[in-house]
């Protein structure tokens, strides 16, 4: 099995499997050593009650939480700017049940998100972990409205996998727009990130408590020795918010042996493993790590996330077309969650263009007003007159590509797409005649499903005996389970401000340890 | 991506990714840290150059080579009996370019056998360790003849996802054919494995190298403190060949959380993690432990590995069918690899069945006659004389079976499966009158891909630089990577006897440290 075909859930495995059929033993195992204890250091050079690892929408919403309920904080950040991947993601949030769906006349619950989850998850996931996130979705961007002002387009769009539109984009189309807020949040409250501190160890006690840690103050990245030793002591809770590892090539390519150095990647080059392997040295428990996303909608003609992603999902995705430049036609569902989406593209030979009309790139310029003008200017997105231009751009046949496009039109006018089961939008159109505007397509690792396990508080487990590891909580991609096998896109930001804040609200009830 | 659909192999995928797109940063990362050592005993009651710990065909190949090589040797092993799961094995070994291939005239290579493996493991696998298993297939297969003695059948069979029949079966069907030579020659060489004796530490020096382990003599499975702590010095090297945690319900429930304590598994109930994740707490790194198999041929009617899996895969999956019974259709290539299979039985509900005719019974008869007694008696399969009296025992709708097997036969007449593309026996048939033998298929835990990551000299590799660890080598189902996401029936005892006998001969090479 492994993972099995996205059809089955745990639930229904069970019911075929049978109650007969029990076997295996569990054990408790051996217990986390404590002869091999780090011994704490005999200065502390800080002290908190709280000390965060990471400054992306976890840490941050870790350090609200925990601020408010009273507790002294601490957020330390390795890079030389506050905010991690969050701050140059694309600042979409899920929410199942919204005003704004109630208002577009879409139904939707948590229960149908949390389904999505596990579907795309195949049923890897953690189920009492997604049903947080999922249940909690719409809850926690309305608290991002009302409590931190972040402000959202009024329109809702639909990343793949997701049964109907239900992300909220911020105005600025960047998770910037939450993480800002919450730096100014946090400023108010007296807590600024402390940059240039890069974790180094964790302290885990002979009685098995995590009683602070060890930083680099003055670190420069990537340099391993560069900064100044400090031992800070958290009397509540350590909080690790270190995000994935998608720019550490030496450790992906651990887990996943194709995605080498000339895999591309949307993540910023602080996204590492070393906090993750330090979890695991001190007796965390890592689970599917080897659950590496790539994000379907790259472009080759840009570096990193670049900007196409917005294109070719909003404008191509949602309301024109991806096509095989070989054949001419339609490859996959454009909705499809993002493993298939890549499996697609690599299966077909990574040659596919996302493309769309007039009515697309318009409701693109409203939309992401300010990538329009950057993405043509880069070349990443070309103009093109007729159909019989963009053919020859991209050496498509042209007649296959002309039937494409009339059998689709056909599928929107009907209200259904036979062909691929793609959701159609309020507002979809039959492509016209032209102008047509497109991009090419190329697969980049983006998400790590795998981390450290958590529990529903947030607490990290222990690998030895299965369960809480005093004065450690984790949240965000440094923790695995929430999304299984695949992540829903907009599911991230949702997954790190729900853990991120449930990490914060409990370590500030832990009773100190000194 | 995650795991590609299977079309894709590495070279392919830099082929379409491009070699324009360069990303992501290489870190050494931080090193495992000597503050964390745990300090060398005082007193150690045992010294020997080779530590072994585990006693199934990984760790006996292990020991022999290096027995061989001069070295002196012990070998653990934590239950009261040697052999672990290789001894309850099924016994089947594949070895492509074999004399038995020549003399069936079928026409294979080490090449194909590694495209096999590839392809089943979705291209996860570390292609240079696969590389050795299939290159060092044939040669290892003979070096059990001519240098143990173990004794084959003269037909090969097939495993799912096999392109042909590869497959050499010990005379009794039982791993234990080849265990019982290994121990012999062990005792001949002075080397009997010491059972009742369980690690639970493995000695990382401050200079990072490994020196020796601490072991419970005396222990009784699974009571933890049992049996009385003894340090044993490693003057070369420790070599854990501990296999897989198939049976440890806490650790693959961890990994992949379906598979909890109602699925039942084909292993032994020593497979559990106990030493993997002490492996991992002194700085291995843990790779793709989320890909845990089910073999697909389980049957509900009998506990643990039972005796189907013979009948459903040489009888029935060769020679006869796999029935949806609820269609009394195929569902699946019944020569599909396992995950295929499984994957394909839950999704139709698990209400299937493997049967075959008097054809494959009486092949089933010779190869293997002990089984097929035993099989019957206790109701695992059953004789129907007639089509309708299957048909109805399993409630299976009659015309269309009736029409599935016309088809099929049609298709053995054709030479060609255009339904399923299943390979076609050389003394295919099709399928008669009557009678008819028939077992029920239910999907059972039964291999762990995942495991430590090693390199193609066995050499654990540290998770903090990516470097071997100095004294620690592994072999066999505790390591990962030989077979990506899905192991191939067949290549386990091939993979656990070729980098077993690497682990050996390399480790009695190392230099000691006292």
């Amino acid at each position: 099995m492994g993972a099995a075909k996205g059809k089955m859930s745990r639930r229904d495995f069970l019911k075929t499997t049978g109650s007969a059929a029990v076997a295996g033993i569990t054990l408790s195992g051996l217990m986390w050593s404590p002869a091999e204890a780090a011994p704490l250091p005999k200065k502390w050079e800080e002290t908190y009650d709280i000390v965060i690892i990471g400054s992306g929408f976890a840490g941050l919403a870790a350090a609200y939480e925990a601020k408010k309920a009273g507790a002294s904080v601490v957020v330390f950040e390795k890079m030389k700017t506050p905010g991690g991947n969050s701050i140059i993601n694309g600042g979409v949030v899920a929410a199942a049940g919204s005003p704004l769906q109630e208002k577009a006349g879409i139904k939707d619950s948590p229960e149908l998100l949390l389904q999505d989850m596990l579907r795309a998850g195949l049923n890897l996931n953690y189920v009492e972990l997604a049903r947080e996130v999922a249940y909690q979705s719409n809850e926690t961007v309305q608290w991002t409205i009302k409590e931190l002002g972040v402000e959202y387009k009024d329109k809702l769009t639909q990343e793949g996998g997701h049964s109907v539109p239900r992300m909220y984009s911020t105005h600025n189309q960047s998770g910037s727009a939450i993480v800002t807020k919450l730096l100014a949040k946090l400023k108010d409250l007296g807590v600024t990130p402390r940059t240039q501190c890069f974790l180094t160890q964790i302290y885990r006690d002979k009685d098995g408590r995590v009683k602070g840690v060890q930083i680099r103050d003055g670190y420069v990245f990537p340099k391993e020795n560069s900064g100044k030793t400090k031992n800070i002591r958290a009397k509540k809770a350590v909080i690790l918010a270190t995000g994935g590892f998608g720019a550490d090539v030496d450790f992906r390519r651990a887990q996943d042996p194709r995605l080498d150095e000339t895999v591309d990647t949307t993540n910023q080059p602080g996204a590492t493993a070393e906090a993750l392997k330090e979890a695991i040295r001190i007796g965390c428990t890592p689970i599917q790590l080897s659950w590496i996303q790539l994000g379907p909608w790259g472009s080759p003609d840009e570096k990193g996330m670049g900007l196409n992603p917005f294109f070719a999902q909003l404008c191509c995705a949602m309301y024109g077309l991806w096509i095989d430049t070989k054949t001419g036609k339609r490859f996959v569902n454009e909705l499809a969650d993002r493993k298939i989406r890549a499996d697609a593209i690599l299966r077909v030979g990574n040659k596919c263009i996302a493309f769309t009309d007039a009515h697309g790139f318009a409701i693109g310029e409203k939309l992401i007003a300010e990538a329009i003008p950057k993405l043509l200017e880069r070349g990443v997105v070309k103009k093109y007159e007729t159909l019989e231009d963009m053919a020859k751009a991209y050496d498509i046949p042209l007649e296959p590509l002309k039937e494409t496009i009339e059998k689709w039109n056909k599928s929107v006018l009907a209200g259904k797409d036979e062909e691929w089961g793609r959701y159609l939008q309020k507002d979809q159109k039959p492509l016209g005649p032209g102008p047509y505007y497109a991009s090419r397509l190329m697969p980049k690792v983006h998400h790590c499903m795998g981390g450290i396990r958590i529990n529903t508080k947030a607490q990290a487990i222990d690998m030895f005996n299965n369960k809480p590891i005093a004065g450690l909580y984790a949240a965000g991609e440094v923790t695995g389970g929430v999304h299984g096998a695949v992540r829903l896109g907009s599911c991230a930001t949702l997954d790190c401000l729900v853990f991120g804040r449930i990490a914060g609200q409990n370590a500030a009830k832990e009773t100190p340890w000194c």
